[in-house]
């Protein structure tokens, strides 16, 4: 996708949103937006993006790709304003933690042809234009959703727009595996980590405790410093998942309490976590992704391409690249 | 205490035991040493520290104070060993991660009058002499324990080693009040973040998963890099205060997994953790503690000393200095 004659619609400047925007009008992109606050969109069109005052005026705009950055809980009403308005020749594309509800909201608006679900794996404890911050974008890993309805032009376009200009890579997922893993990696861990807060906050030894309290407990907790509604509602959007896994974490950690307090042997909880960590290190260390990249084969997206590049995906595979034009996908296999 | 004439005793030379040793002797201390393994002990040699063949033999050199930093599963047969040979002059001190187990093995070897125990909050993903390195011990805090057997001059000795020579500052703390503090701090973050690892290591999603970590997967894991045999003897002899803190975080997820699936209301539940979270971070702000250093106040150790000491530390002072000559300790709030 060339910068020349590009034009991304964006719904709402937030964090993720606006640095979405600024990135792409750096690069020469045009860079339409709407916003539910007048004050962000001034101060975006000052920097060079072109204001819409409705949703209908944004489509009408027909960008190529509209992204919509919205939180969760307004994508129902967004979803049916763009549905009314939309351009045959846009593709609609999100931003959100949580892949599976979004799809079915997509569906309920009858968009599912025209959509193709993003995640950046970005972001920062703080929120809202004022911290959005093209950086935050920088090799950031993006999950791309892959269903039955996905249209291989639309994801090539989607592709193209998060692996060019935005400087990410793409994991191709399904949609509820994304959200999965997206609990194990990132909810869960942000419930940890506020609990361990809760758990000393709640003690009797709370003062010397934190007195005392070094590393491990400030990585620990580093996480429960994001904003506490934000962290809720990524964790509620997600409870499909998110509550299953807490009840494994619980069992887990009552069956060691039970061992503890019977003598009996407890090498095995800790060794196993050995295997995992290495293959974590191991797959995040050097620069990037360039330190593990492996060999690169080009996809020809024609019949079967769903499977194929699902099965990519479950390999480690990442899109490195892609052509709409060629309509090819770049697969970067890792080291 | 000064440097001239003091002289300190290591029972083994491992990442703290070492690191202690190396750093007394940079500052011009006579430190003597046994180890088990008489290869470390003549790499010690050869760093400038006094090598003696037994237990026995290092009693005999009369040290001032003596360090007991072998393992704990150690403990009772070198208490023994130390309780048939000490000498009258002689304080002995521990660097143990438990303060209340050590307490009762102390006093089944009868050796609690001479004993202060300590515990530094200092420490590498590393292990072994070959690891050993002074810099861990910089501005490090301990905790000292006071108990009803403690006797202030042993109290001042040893914490005029830890606040002199050693960079650090100590928090006096009942030997219970610690175990109970460390494990919420300490050993029930180490714990969570194997369980995490575990948790994706059994995942289905395992690699996808592991493909889209990010910042708040790696913190959360980051000390489950530890050794794990280590780990385990951390959190397996302090069982009696992890297992039913591993229970009330197994409650709560459990609480949190039953809200979400109910539709329930969750906000309590991530908003409670934000005060804990500042006074944390408020208290850990800036270069040290001389960054949160409030009044400092001199405390002679007369009658009831041990109550005054318990009620600083839990008022959260640190001891910043000790003199044993003049029989007081500097005492400093924390601004």
């Amino acid at each position: 996708m060339s910068a020349r004659g590009t034009h991304v619609g964006v719904v709402s400047l937030g964090l993720i949103g606006g640095s979405i925007a600024l990135r792409l009008v750096e690069r020469g992109y045009r860079v339409s937006a709407w916003n539910p606050s007048a004050g962000v969109l001034a101060e975006a069109a000052d920097r060079g993006v072109e204001p819409a005052e409705s949703i209908a005026e944004l489509c009408a705009a027909v960008p190529d790709v509209l992204v919509l950055a919205n939180p969760l809980r307004a994508m129902r009403a967004v979803l049916a304003d763009v549905a009314a308005h939309l351009r045959p020749t846009t593709v609609v594309t999100d931003v959100g933690s949580v892949k599976g509800p979004v799809a079915e909201l997509v569906a309920e608006a009858g968009l599912a042809a025209r959509f193709v679900g993003a995640h950046p794996m970005a972001g920062t404890e703080a929120s809202g234009f004022a911290a959005a911050d093209p950086a935050i974008l920088d090799g950031a890993r993006w999950a791309l959703a892959v269903d039955r309805e996905t249209r291989p032009g639309d994801f090539l376009r989607v592709a193209a727009l998060v692996t060019g200009p935005l400087d990410g890579v793409a994991h191709p997922v399904d949609p509820r595996v994304h959200d999965e893993a997206v609990a194990l990696i990132s909810h869960v861990p942000h419930v940890l980590a506020t609990e361990l807060l809760n758990l000393v906050g709640r003690a009797p030894v709370r003062r010397l405790a934190l007195n005392l309290a070094a590393g491990s407990f400030r990585d620990g907790t580093r996480v429960a410093g994001t904003n506490p509604r934000r962290t809720e509602a990524m964790v509620v959007e997600n409870a499909e998942w998110v509550a299953p896994a807490l009840r494994v974490v619980a069992r887990d950690l009552t069956l060691l309490a039970d061992a503890l307090e019977s003598n009996a042997p407890v090498a095995e909880f800790f060794d196993e976590a050995q295997h995992v960590r290495a293959g974590f290190v191991g797959a995040s260390a050097g620069a990037g992704w360039e330190a593990a990249a492996g060999v690169s084969t080009d996809l020809v997206l024609d019949a079967g391409w769903r499977e194929a590049v699902l099965a990519a995906g479950e390999r480690g595979d990442v899109i490195a690249a892609a052509d709409p034009a060629l309509r090819t996908l770049r697969l970067q296999a890792q080291g």
